[in-house]
């Protein structure tokens, strides 16, 4: 009998619980309960994990969605992956390391995790550290990834959208696959672990790129070379830094799809494009328009210049460079054309 | 020494004469002018051709652009070709045959031809007939073609895009890119023609797609889902259909940059939203927003249509497919997101 624990309950790690809620109580072979992690708070009074448990639906994070009621939000992580076969991480990027100094020796001997979390590190042994490794590293057990094109509002909402699942073992992907897949949310497998997590965080770099293009109002064609040329890079890169890496990976959803999505929409884009509309530094911006946090796209341009610096390869990713230099060393946004 | 002949002086025509007026001044052994042909007509009272040679613009498709004073307006087919060594096609894509009779055996021995006509036609030995098969068997000599996200008034306001050139005879789309090639419309080569051409004709069909699911307010995951999906039917079309389809076509600027920008932007996609928001016929709306010119990608699904019916294919291309019945069976328009 397979277990899954969502660990996380988010925006997104709520959107995916009501799938995988859904998609289980279907399945032979799994225990009907889904436990959800919940990282207690107090929402007008009450706790969240109550809130979800006695209304299913989390109104902090995912407000108007009902949630299946064999979803269970619990607030012990320990607690939440007790006989747990099947783990989906799906929290912010910088708590996987607590998450998983926490988890270590407690969970099954026959577990799999999948990772929802977008984003890298600097570090590691290639100089980049992916969520996927520090969970590997950490719980030693086999770690797929899920990303694509999915803004969680418009999965709860349950419009038609791809996902894409990076692979070692098939046989873990098809299991995931099994949770996750419907037919308004569907999932490909490809076994290219590294490609489909990197995709999912150098889109970023790109968008910030694209949002400086649409500030300076050059028109579609220029956005559509910046897009293109981003992709590229993004390719590239996976290509120095890592084996295995499949060209195909970039023509599923966690490629083209989500690079457009994030490209169109989303924070960095905005930001980017407000960064030449108003002429204020993104540190002005990241306090005004994100209440202080960073931007994820700027900090990866970071962590990828440092180690394109340490392999001096700066002159091979000339658009991933310009935007480093455009977020962190004063340089012009109009550069950002001349530079690629 | 080449001599460069541009057949045709339309918007994107106009907006290429500036390019290659320019481009071949700087040039060691091409003759200074390029001749321009002019499907005459009367502006204002005036000859077309005249106005083009005294002010140095084309008043009537690309206003307020000068372009080079050695680019000629000549209004004489024959003469325009005089003595060309290089035949830049750049015509609506209904008159390429009436145009390539009239220069059957009265054009250079050493000349070579570039199509940027987009547009196939059902017909040909696979079923197909592209513009450069028929440029090719009608003067016997190698064809290129250039495609890309080039929209005419954003390239000849010198915005930064790309654009591809595919060859299947290095030297040649070696002088191609020469005369093309700028710091603000970079042209890469692939060994692909048919690749490049079809991109340039099946975006079409995608645009539509990708309005639909505008009007239906589906969201922009889906949207992206929308625009990956067509691409990948592009891919697969080609490589069903022609030999030596190269994959890092579609990565090309004729590829998922032209994609983009026809999916976000263009009358395809704009026609294809109305379509759901009124309620209105495509023909009553070809009436009204396109004076009652057919719509290209509905021609061209149409096209595909016939010839997936005949080898038997319909079921593998649910895009392509599904888009044609919504355009010519009465399918409804939501049922774009239940065929893929």
């Amino acid at each position: 009998m397979e277990r899954v624990a969502l660990i996380g309950s988010g925006n997104w790690g709520s959107a995916i619980a009501k799938i995988v809620g859904r998609n289980i109580i279907k399945q032979p072979n799994f225990h009907k309960e889904v436990r959800m992690w919940v990282f207690e708070e107090i929402v007008s009074g009450q706790r969240l994990s109550h809130i979800i448990n006695s209304t299913h639906e989390n109104v902090k994070y995912l407000p108007n969605i009902k949630l299946p009621e064999n979803v269970v939000a619990v607030p012990e992580l320990l607690k939440s992956v007790e006989g747990a076969t099947l783990l989906v991480f799906v929290i912010p990027h910088q708590f996987v390391k607590g998450v998983c100094d926490q988890l270590k020796d407690k969970i099954s001997i026959n577990a799999r995790a999948i990772s929802l979390i977008k984003g890298v590190d600097a570090g590691g042994s290639s100089g980049l550290s992916l969520v996927s490794d520090i969970i590997r590293d950490s719980l030693k057990i086999d770690v797929s990834v899920l990303m694509g094109a999915n803004i969680a509002s418009e999965v709860a909402q349950e419009n038609f959208c791809e996902s894409t699942i990076g692979y070692s073992i098939k046989e873990n992907a098809d299991v995931f696959q099994k949770i996750f897949n419907t037919p308004y949310f569907r999932i490909n497998c490809v076994q290219d672990v590294a490609g489909v997590e990197l995709c999912g965080a150098l889109k970023n770099v790109v968008a910030i790129a694209a949002g400086l293009v649409d500030g300076l109002k050059c028109g579609e064609n220029t956005k559509a070379a910046i897009i293109r040329i981003g992709l590229l890079e993004m390719k590239k890169f996976a290509k120095t830094f890592y084996e295995g890496i499949k060209d195909e990976t970039f023509f599923e959803s966690c490629g083209i799809a989500d690079v457009i999505t994030t490209c169109f929409g989303g924070r960095n884009r905005r930001l980017a494009e407000a960064r030449v509309l108003t002429g204020k530094s993104f540190e002005m911006l990241e306090e005004e328009m994100l209440n202080g946090q960073k931007l994820q796209g700027s900090l990866t341009s970071r962590d990828i210049h440092e180690i394109l610096v340490h392999r001096n390869l700066v002159s091979e990713f000339p658009l991933f460079t310009a935007v480093y230099r455009i977020c962190y060393q004063g340089l012009s946004p109009r550069a950002i054309l001349n530079e690629i």
